[in-house]
């Protein structure tokens, strides 16, 4: 059994798959802050999903773990990770979660960069180059090529959010000008359209934009622009084959994928070589719900010839009540 | 012997590396135009390297070639090369070539790639990634990872030059706006800096602005602020170890060296992300003179036992009248 964990700012998600790929666990629960309650919480989660599929503590042939910050994935630690409150000293996750159980093997990856590969394996994509658009509270990409994921010689692989693209642009907190997080990420539409209901951001500018509100219109025009720019950049730097569009603000779905197509074939039609690249064709989104971070964490480390759960395993709205085999698979 | 081939719009550059590594010919050459000219005068050059160093063509153990335009390394064809007169339809250039050799093997790759690798091997890195920034008439770079050039699913990896920077910048040849290469790139400094006399633009614009014109010095502050702008592109996209400021521009030497790091320490003071990544010591300078892509040219395909030239070997000023063998080796 491989077991999966995606460990964000405030949930941890996670899911067991068995030896052919299928998921027969999934747990959802609050992550702890400070370094000693997230390694709890990701124990925790980790003997939930164990009991959810009547499984000993032998069955696990493997633990990935995605997380945000620094990750060192060679030494399995991970530094400087605002949001679970883990600072500049490098935390041995890796070691303390294997001998909790019992010496059994664990990996550990940048957030992004699971995301990345398990969004490629659930549109099962094999040997192709991959951007993870991760369009959530920040802007960033994770990376995957020749299917492995790219971090790069900082931990800055596809961290194009903080990019400058507008001189006269908001001032990022990163300390810089006009970076392209500033008008491509969820804090940004929040910030242009802030809700006074329960109702998120996004969508509710989408539905005011979808009614005629000029200003929507407005708003969101830059929004994509932003979105749009950020695909190019994945274009005309690393030159991937795919463009994944994920994170928060991708559960806008449809209305989100087809905006972003429609300006990248309207900027073709001004430019030859964007016409060129024909990026509308290779833009794509990954269904709200698909457990993209922690399916790509399941099958961190994995050998080749392992089988990986298929998109429709892994979709949240049609994988409640999981505990058992639901579907047949897909090699990726 | 290896043969290494640069060909540019106008000259190519050409040289052949014994089996030590050392360069025992150099020949320069003007470029013909179109299919049949442009394979008539690289065989040309490649037949006087061949007299040059007094060997027959059995000596030829490999002939590599660095080309601009859309480069299938794989089907070692080229088309859209717009300086050489190459259109649409694929060019068999390493068919044609090896041909002519008596059956030669020949490796084609893009003319920014080679000058990746050939760059990586005169500085004497090994196993590092590598952002060959050539700031010439237009701005793109080479990328090199894990010793590979990066071609990308497009061909348009590196193609950094076309991500618009300024939604208020000038209109630029591809049909975007204010694309970095209107900023950072020898045509930009011509435009905004013409000289009278035939002195290059570059060179006279860091003059004026060394004596005092305060004209001259914003030009060079907004030029200077495009390169920054491109390092900090290739270290928040791709994220290599390491920048080499190379192409025309940089034939300005330690001058530009030292204004784009003074920039970026500049930057780094205002954000903690920069900080971080400390761009200003992972640049470098590709001493003016080096002939870069056609090392790597020569280098193609090569074995990682094979020995390279060193940049004591390469340098045109130090290499003039080369016949010989002339200095010990450095392994790549």
């Amino acid at each position: 059994m491989r077991i999966g964990l995606d460990v964000g700012g405030t949930k941890i998600a996670a899911l067991a798959i068995d030896n052919d790929g299928s998921i027969v666990a999934r747990v959802r629960r609050t992550t702890g802050h400070g370094e000693k309650e997230v390694l709890t919480s990701i124990i925790g989660a980790t003997e939930e999903l164990l009991e959810s599929a009547s499984a000993p503590v032998g069955a696990i042939r493997h633990i990935g773990l995605g997380i945000p910050g620094l990750v060192d994935a060679q030494a399995g630690t991970v530094r400087h990770a605002v949001n679970l409150r883990i600072g500049e000293e490098p935390f041995e996750v890796r070691r303390l979660l294997s001998e909790h159980f019992g010496g059994a093997p664990v990996s550990v990856d940048n957030d992004l960069n699971v995301g990345a590969l398990g969004a490629a394996a659930l549109l099962g994509y094999e040997n192709v180059d991959i951007a993870y658009l991760a369009i959530g509270t920040g802007l960033a990409a994770g990376i995957v090529l020749h299917g492995e994921p790219r971090t790069g010689a900082n931990g800055a692989a596809g961290e194009i959010g903080h990019i400058p693209v507008d001189p006269m642009g908001e001032r990022c907190p990163c300390g810089q000008r006009g970076c392209l997080e500033t008008i491509a990420s969820g804090t940004a539409l929040t910030r242009k359209w802030p809700t006074t209901n329960s109702q998120p951001a996004p969508a509710a500018l989408f539905r005011e934009a979808q009614r005629g509100n000029a200003e929507a219109q407005k708003v969101k025009a830059e929004f994509i622009g932003g979105v749009v720019q950020a695909v190019q950049m994945t274009a005309l730097s690393i030159d991937v084959d795919l463009v994944i569009l994920g994170g928060g603000v991708s559960e806008l779905g449809e209305p989100l994928l087809t905006a972003v197509q429609d300006e990248l074939r309207a900027r073709a039609r001004e430019s030859h070589l964007l016409a060129t690249l024909n990026l509308a064709d290779k833009v794509q989104l990954l269904p709200p719900g698909s457990a993209a971070a922690a399916v790509g964490a399941a099958i961190l480390g994995r050998e080749k010839t392992d089988t990986v759960p298929s998109l429709k395993d892994a979709q949240g709205p049609r994988a409640e009540g999981l505990g058992s085999k639901v579907s047949p698979l897909q090699n990726v």
